[in-house]
């Protein structure tokens, strides 16, 4: 499935990562983002692009934010504001600053709210484009916390029994640290699979699989077979997990409702009552794992439990079972060593955004 | 699909819900459970028949339960114990009570930790059965908070390429208010039918549809028409929400997995590192809602948030786009007047159970 993804091998551009993270870094201070939140909005890029999570990395989303900027609708220098607040949560008005900057930014609220309290969780409103919202999960996980991240908006998913987009794809993230074993780490989309999936399937030129979307008048379309561009724009009416009642798609769909009222409805961020389409909002929280139980213990279990999930036999056509984390580890080891397979032609995008924006071209260098 | 699952109005019989919840209070004080225990432990039961959530209701839960008692293997006057805790957590042990009255008590805890800092958290382990959990997250709804219930444990899910059961089927509610609207309210396995409804299928000699279990090598079947009968025991090989890793079965093996992470790994209940099938643990969260914005703005967005979910143009097929907790809100309407249908086998157990332990049966009276 990941493969199905990813850029094939005969044409894909292994660049350095440290030469990517430069090269973003770069670019986003052009844009007149201070050098702190570059590094930042660099490093939510790179974490996306190292552990393989091809839609949230460079290749989708990288360009977009440049012309986001460059069209004045984000703001490169946004100043947090935070609306309202107690002992552990808080309100935070992301002054329209790009949501690969305000999260984290968010999260670090939470995160001292938990070191204090035990936990702590802030909602973000006017707040651009979230990234990989593991990311932000992660970044409690490694404090020895659980973190929870999510972001909501946009109408890409059909509801169950629905026959128009009402809801966004909107990825639920949750990290939790253990001892030996890898990260536990869960960063997807509520839908069956991710927004800019279609795009990537756009590029490489294949078709739909069943399950994914649903016919013009709302049916699940479990046959598949249909291209990605759609007649009705650039967005498709994507099935929530689950793809049909039969399934349980009322639960994905539920799911991202859930999504929608912790990020939309709780940060008081503007449309979530019409579900505009141009609404967003972000939800981030961290549980001090010893506020419950002696960190070591947790993640000695976590050990326990993630290894007897790997353990497990292995249905026939699997070598084995994996965990969620587990393979964007391994993707991020192989990655660091042999580089970041690209799409030639996001190769040739940076070579002219390099070119436009005075900035050398180093991504193909030795 | 819900009327898939009920009894058929042909045989069922209708009992009134005032005599069922003092037959079941009765019950329960027979199996030497305090008064106040008993009044809490039919409100659970009583929220899932009245709600039309048969799976967690009296038919297939109480005789489970009351054997449990009869057998010494539930303590009927658990004292819960406090083993930490903090501002806004705490871990409890339920002292071997049933989950029907532990969760209730440590929502209670919750609650009052978002009371004063604006959110709480309490994982309960030595506890049994939790019951429908959306009872627990609904409480902290009635309270003007977001309410979170979970239950963890037993083997019954497959992982996504595995051919072994690892997970249970780990329920996840989540409950908000609104104004006018009904309350958000979900709660719902995370493989893609809740276990006891395979229990419900045996009863009405229905065979399983396609993706709700695998084959015994742990290959997802897509076929259906299996019987519920399963050779390899009374558990059967249910799969993931997502049913296969094409569909997403991968993000509701998570799902269940961080079930698992916070109700028992979070409340170091045993058996969580060896995935033992009698293990078993609890999770229940709290956000206060006007900690992050006031009250009555959120549940006017709800309502225009619902609202619009429901107003969404149908599929063909369809009448109308549901949302969480609607059906249900609608079905306890019309069972509050009509009364609760009951198969007329789970009645006749109510009768013997009533004269062995010289409790007056007034079900079938008017």
């Amino acid at each position: 499935m990941l493969e199905h993804f990813q850029v094939p091998d005969s044409i894909a551009v292994r660049v350095k990562p440290a030469h990517l993270r430069a090269t973003i870094e770069q670019i986003f201070m052009k844009m007149n983002v201070p050098k702190t939140e570059a590094v930042t909005a660099a490093d939510v890029l790179m974490f996306a692009d190292l552990k393989g999570v091809d839609t949230h990395g460079v290749s989708n989303m990288l360009r977009a934010y440049v012309q986001a900027y460059n069209e004045k609708r984000l703001n490169p220098r946004p100043k947090l504001k935070i609306v309202k607040e107690t002992e552990t949560t808080a309100v935070v008005d992301g002054d329209n600053g790009l949501g690969i900057i305000t999260c984290p930014q968010a999260m670090e609220i939470a995160i001292e709210k938990a070191r204090r309290y035990g936990m702590g969780a802030v909602t973000i409103n006017n707040s651009g484009h979230a990234g990989a919202v593991g990311y932000h999960a992660m970044m409690a996980a490694k404090q020895d916390m659980i973190g929870w991240a999510m972001t909501g908006g946009g109408n890409a998913m059909v509801p169950t029994f629905g026959a128009e987009a009402r809801l966004g794809t909107n990825p639920i993230a949750f990290a939790a640290p253990a001892s030996k074993e890898p990260f536990f780490l869960f960063d997807a989309a509520m839908t069956t699979i991710a927004g800019n999936k279609i795009g990537l399937l756009r590029r490489l030129g294949r078709p739909l699989e069943p399950g994914w979307v649903s016919l013009a008048d709302g049916t699940p379309d479990m046959t598949g077979g249909q291209q990605p561009e759609f007649e009705a724009g650039s967005v498709r009416m994507q099935l929530p997990l689950g793809s049909t009642r039969e399934l349980g798609s009322h639960k994905g769909y539920a799911l991202a409702s859930i999504v929608d009222i912790l990020c939309g409805v709780l940060s008081g961020a503007a449309g979530f009552d019409t579900l505009d389409r141009s609404r967003r909002g972000h939800f981030v929280a961290a549980y001090r794992i010893d506020a419950f139980i002696p960190a070591e213990q947790f993640k000695q279990t976590m050990d326990g439990f993630l290894g007897t999930l790997r353990a497990t036999k292995p249905a026939p056509g699997h070598d084995r079972v994996l965990y969620p984390g587990l393979p964007e580890y391994e993707t991020e080891k192989v990655r660091s060593q042999k580089g970041i397979p690209l799409h030639p032609e996001v190769v040739e995008w940076f070579k002219g955004s390099c070119a436009e924006l005075g900035i050398p071209f180093k991504l193909t260098s030795k």
